[in-house]
């Protein structure tokens, strides 16, 4: 774990990335985005090495006020996928503070000229607006559904298929996902076409229009996971709820005695073996594999007599407390975790943050000490340092005069008509 | 939707990619891997136009058999991952079988020298031993922990916090995610990190070793999302399992008289009123508002009395049937899904799919005719259209003579050695 806080940053935006020549580096990115897919693009390139510019309109994107808060009503959703970036204020209801954004996209030399965004309601922002502007713009966009539908992970999720094969066996409703999966794959999914866009263009000079619909990631997965092909051919494998049962092998979570619970997956033959020996159950298993006729050397059957192994493996489970489950299980090859909730992981019992070179201390202004994590890349080792998220509006002034040249006495007049807003902070004089 | 099969491909591995200048176009990339994280990696770069070549073990990699499986044991979860390759059959247990495949690796000009794996366990394969080879090496790899442990996508889930936050509100064990989140987002951040290697190997002529760990992916996101920062600062609005709910704002699912399922999302004020005005509910509204002394033009006000507001929407959606509910919601500019099921989205009644340019059909050897997901991510309007995966070992010859140069003879030598594995194909001729 390292600590970084405000006092140790050098100039503002990624001084406080750990990879000083990360590979980005020299790459400007402007962000006009609210929710998590955009703005994940844009922390993704950021703890890569990039210079991410967020644009907020004045009072906030939509996801400025986004619940988990704190008490101040400072959003902790906004400051998880932002940390890094440098944020300006700008009034997107006025044409002349769209034109500005405009100006900052197309700014910036060769590694300029690069938006990322999620939505299209401002005419200076479309591609076909920037491009004549600029022609080697890279334009990056997310749109809800392929016509340019809007649509969010809660509808996309109930849509895909997924919600009605997950949870308990016996339950009749819908169970959504509370982690926002398509959210997060389509932001990477972002990125990746953001670099492979960037690629292009440093070879043949050409730019991109980079369009990636929310609805057509869930529904890509459904089709590269197998299900949509397994529903076309009516399979005998056909998905039904099935609790926290592994498909298509043996793995389930189990209780200890104590009421602690444990995941555990068995994907090989050796897997398989180990477990049978750690519960004692060779034997056990060998005259129930003879009595139903079943050959659980092979992960299908296994799969199919799943209720009936999970039984007895259950039953082991059962007999010792989390302590000693987890020294036997120690010992073993096995694939297994405990369940831990977030406060198990955010406190000093599990210790799992605190050691964990993804995580370091930032000090957040408004909100305090917070451990947070950098990036879940490594370069060569490296990887970027937790960074503390910026104030909306922190690097107003700053921004315009080095990317845009304005003078201090025009950006007083852009602030003195209300178009662009700056913080209270030493980033931001005008 | 558009139509490919293998009679209209030409040259084996990327032809059947409707971007005949993917941005990716000539990058060559090597995949020794299983599951699912490291071959959508590959994936989405075959997508975006790069040659990626999979190299299965012979006998198979641990995922080769993976469920949903066909009545002839054709992995629809393995070709659902693997479309749009080439496939080569090497065997990985003779030094001779690796050494190849490390010649492999480093051969291909400046657009070689990459490779994509989720294993550690070759020593002609390591980052040192291919760096020795070739000081440009790109090599990207996952890992399950950040100190090179196992650990997969449930074993993950389970350590992440989110299991138990999922599911009815009444339901006492954790439950697991369907969809694996962690697996798709692992396999996309090593597609960002491996082209900004790339970007960076243009640039400097340096390579990189990238590394993304499953577990990191997922505390990372859980720290991104606002959930471990919550957790530290203990704040009111700690997480609790709370069935379908949307957090912080008010959404849910709702059921029509004859039993259809919808997820409903209001984001914003204007959402909130259109709700309202749909139900009739406003005036109804209004007063709970006032004797329960609550401001529901707040978001968070909604959030905190989304069981009774739930109660009164509730009703509405039970009186009418799925039609009509239908109907009055598509005259909103409402965020709502109905609720799918697999077989709903891959059965005519939808026609989701079959009116879905994310989708075409193909002609998958050994299973049929299929209707599959092509590329989410679109480049300047076009998209890689599906593509059958091949069948193991169907590219080992032409791989071996086009990218290494190997005569006919040697091949066939190889071949009858044992050392590689050609399919019975029209590509694998030696």
């Amino acid at each position: 774990m390292t600590s970084v806080g405000p006092g140790r940053q050098g100039p503002p935006g990624h001084s406080d990335v750990d990879v000083p020549s990360g590979p980005l580096s020299g790459l400007r990115v402007v962000e006009v985005s609210s929710f998590v897919a955009t703005p994940l693009c844009g922390l993704t390139l950021a703890q890569l090495g990039a210079e991410v510019i967020r644009v907020e309109p004045l009072r906030g994107a939509p996801d400025r006020s986004r619940w988990p808060i704190t008490d101040d009503g400072i959003s902790l959703y906004w400051n998880g996928l932002n940390p890094g970036k440098r944020a300006i204020e700008v009034d997107m209801n006025d044409a002349r503070g769209r034109a500005l954004v405009a100006d900052l996209v197309v700014s910036g030399g060769s590694s300029g000229g690069i938006l990322i965004t999620n939505t299209d309601r401002w005419p200076e922002l479309t591609y076909e607006a920037l491009r004549r502007r600029r022609r080697d713009i890279l334009h990056v966009a997310l749109s809800g559904t392929h016509d340019g539908g809007i649509a969010v992970d809660y509808t996309v999720q109930a849509g895909s298929g997924f919600p009605l094969v997950t949870g308990p066996g016996d339950h009749a409703a819908p169970v959504n996902n509370v982690v926002p999966a398509w959210d997060l794959a389509a932001g990477l999914y972002l990125a990746t076409g953001l670099l492979a866009g960037e690629l292009r263009r440093r070879a043949t000079g050409r730019g991109s229009e980079v369009r990636v619909a929310l609805e057509d990631v869930a529904l890509a997965a459904a089709g590269h996971l197998g299900y949509l092909a397994e529903a076309q051919l009516g399979q005998r494998s056909e998905r039904t709820r099935d609790g926290n049962f592994m498909y298509g092998g043996f793995g389930r979570d189990f209780m200890s005695a104590d009421g602690q619970r444990f995941m555990l997956v068995t994907l090989t033959a050796r897997h398989w073996s180990e477990l049978l020996q750690m519960t004692g159950l060779t034997e056990t298993v060998d005259a129930l594999g003879r009595a139903l006729g079943a050959d659980f050397s092979l992960e299908g059957e296994r799969y199919q007599h799943r209720m009936v192994l999970a039984g007895l493996v259950a039953e082991w489970f059962s007999r010792y407390d989390g302590v000693a489950v987890r020294e036997a299980l120690a010992r073993t090859r096995l694939l297994w975790s405990p369940y831990r909730s977030f406060a198990d992981l955010a406190t000093d019992g599990e210790q799992l943050l605190r050691e964990h070179p993804l995580f370091g201390t930032v000090e957040q202004p408004g909100v305090g000490t917070v451990v947070a994590p950098g990036s879940p890349v490594t370069m060569d080792g490296r990887r970027a340092r937790p960074s503390p998220a910026p104030t909306v509006g922190q690097h107003t002034a700053t921004v315009l005069e080095n990317e845009l040249g304005l003078s201090p006495a025009a950006i007083g007049d852009l602030m003195s008509e209300g178009l662009v807003r700056c913080a209270a902070s030493p980033d931001c004089v005008a």
